[in-house]
């Protein structure tokens, strides 16, 4: 398969090409060899002779970007002139455009009705999260699919549209199956080590790849071949395998969030929680009220940025304050066993830390970050150390992800 | 000129091909065009050949990654066989391997000494951070620049091995210079709408594109051509109008966030602000405070995400709640005054809504989103309809920017 990305924004470096990754990433996952990734200009003559080209060497080509409703964008027409089809409007994508205008009490202008023009005979992919819908079009036994460039919008239709299609139509290619875990509290290299003899005593059907994000490891078996049945036996063998070697760092063996998991545990418990940010200012609240039904048992937040705002909404002692400073193990205990009356609630995550790029000192660097853990019969501190290298939002995301592990595993505890 | 990436990781998605852009921004400020970016794996007639189809195209080919001691690193040896040339030791840079090697105490296998080997009459480029130099070759009015793919390395060596090259080498084609303006509260469409006559009388060297990302649209006008001075006039003048034209939509001519720009804007009027945050659940918080520096401004946040926390810490009124529900203009306007007593602030920000994808109801849809600005003389309010089918996630990002907006248009007011 090959992708082409359209766009100046990404050729004069404006954009960073982070489509490429991410649809790298999921024809990975899912098996599918990605041999060219092709990123070129909003120029009719360039995209149609970068299609010969692909199309002279594979049978799937994707494309993303070119497809917004302004003059630069000329992907649509171009695919016209090079399928030879018409320009068509769709009805329900019309429908769809119309719809979400006058839900924002806007009126459909011309423009607007053009996102709904697509070349005759192609499969129209919804886009739900914007106006100008994926297209797939087949020909001659080759597949193009034009993707909107805007990530969001992009992301969604992979998953949700393009995947399946492309599954449906390689299907002769045998069968791919995968497991993930994810892993936290090791870094990628400490996991090679770890699983150095594992690794060379995998089936030569069985694949293992390491996909770190900030703070997370997610490990991926892929198993591919002939027979589903054995294929899937192996697979189930393998991972309980490679799940017991990294049972001290695995949070889950499902490729959801770290936030999603300690909401589930929550909701098993019948438990509450809540939060007291400094440093996180607010992250974690939004990572935890970012999985659907948080309200079930989140109740709340205070960031408290300022030290007035420790001191006097969160009753911080002013001594633990001046002595040892808004960073240090005292001020987040204190956060956290005071939030838990403050919000009636059974957990409670307290940080405080130096999330710079100032502020930093020889004792407290940047990068420095003590989070609390409160529980109905506990309190857990720990401090961090991410480095001062690590930029603002590393660190921020870091301490957020690492806060909301100490508590997955407390509750884990209480469970038991 | 185009530039080719080679590594199986940026194809797997496991990286994110940052050189491209770095590259794209600093031909594109020198004023060299750059037609396409191409990534290909480890895979030695594939090299080859996107080498044959790139020099059928332009005389400049750059090349990054492949050069590493280990295995699947084979570009040197493509080039040698590409141009027919023998793969050399390089004394100068076995002198810098060896010497680098003996500074860290470690012994020069013949894998190490590899790297100093070169095609024959090349000119080598010295990798004053790492062991792969980087090769400048000309043959056939043709030139090879290959490259480290390690992005440090890379970055040192196009700065100051390669660009002076490529000046003494090329005519300089002509400037590239740009401006951005950001815009909200409109879609895309409307802003082309809007812009239709404007483009159309644009110069033929200035060009418009429109990039969207959630709730902004980004304008940036770009202009081309042989005289710097003619071309920076230009363009200002028509920067002016573009301004001009959508002084209702257009937030910032920089290229920043919109909470760096109400961050700057508190810090320029020396006031304080805080947040109260029910459906947005802490990320506006988070978004103020992923600026450097804005403890300056920033004193916290309630998160009340429940019902019983926004009465009893926020003293939003019980009959409102009753009354009119969480989700409702009496409701956000309590929490926006509350929260100015609560946190000793000059400006807050209060959100309660549906973000999804339960709890929508007939009147209030999922998307339904009230914001409260409160300033030290003025409450304003707002009900946001974001439309039910764009996903949770969306709608938090949607309603925190415009929620910003509203606080931005109170503080420039305030500052007149």
């Amino acid at each position: 398969m090959i992708l082409i990305n359209i766009g100046d924004e990404l050729l004069i470096g404006q954009v960073i090409n982070t489509n490429a990754a991410f649809i790298g990433q999921q024809l990975a996952a899912a098996g599918y060899e990605l041999t060219d990734v092709i990123t070129i200009g909003d120029d009719g003559e360039t995209i149609r002779k970068t299609l010969d080209s692909a199309f002279a060497k594979t049978d799937v080509v994707l494309m993303t970007g070119g497809l917004g409703p302004t003059k630069d964008d000329i992907t649509k027409k171009v695919i016209c002139d090079y399928f030879h089809r018409e320009l068509v409007i769709d009805e329900s994508t019309l429908k769809w455009v119309t719809e979400l205008f006058a839900a924002r009490g806007m009126e459909l202008t011309e423009t607007n009705r053009q996102q709904a023009a697509v070349p005759q005979g192609c499969i129209v992919l919804p886009n739900t999260l914007g106006t100008a819908p994926g297209m797939w079009i087949e020909q001659d036994d080759k597949v193009l699919v034009s993707l909107p460039g805007v990530p969001f919008e992009m992301e969604r239709l992979i998953k949700d549209e393009v995947m399946p299609r492309l599954h449906a139509r390689c299907n002769q290619q045998g069968d791919i199956l995968y497991k993930v875990l994810q892993c936290t509290n090791i870094t990628e290299s400490g996991l090679s080590d770890l699983l150095e003899e594992y690794e060379s005593q995998l089936p030569s059907e069985l694949k293992l790849a390491y996909l770190p994000k900030p703070g997370i490891i997610r490990l991926r078996l892929t198993a591919r071949g002939d027979d589903p049945k054995a294929l899937a036996t192996t697979l189930d063998e393998q991972f309980e395998k490679l799940k017991q070697l990294t049972a001290e760092y695995a949070f889950t063996d499902e490729d959801i969030e770290m936030e999603e998991v300690v909401g589930r545990l929550l909701v098993k418990a019948g438990k509450k929680i809540a939060t007291a940010e400094s440093c996180t200012g607010g992250y974690i609240a939004h990572l935890i009220t970012s999985v659907p039904g948080s309200s079930r048992y989140f109740e709340g937040s205070l960031v408290s940025y300022s030290n007035d705002i420790k001191r006097d909404l969160l009753n911080v002692r002013e001594d633990n304050l001046k002595r040892r400073g808004a960073v240090s193990e005292p001020v987040v205990s204190d956060m956290a066993l005071n939030a838990m009356g403050l919000f009636d609630v059974d957990y409670t995550i307290a940080t405080s830390g130096i999330a710079g790029p100032d502020g930093g000192t020889p004792e407290k660097p940047v990068g420095t970050v003590w989070v609390a853990v409160a529980t109905p019969v506990r309190l857990i501190t720990h401090e961090f150390r991410f480095g001062s290298r690590m930029g603002r939002k590393q660190i921020i995301e870091r301490a957020a992800r690492a806060a909301l592990n100490m508590l997955r595993i407390e509750i884990e505890k209480d469970l038991r």
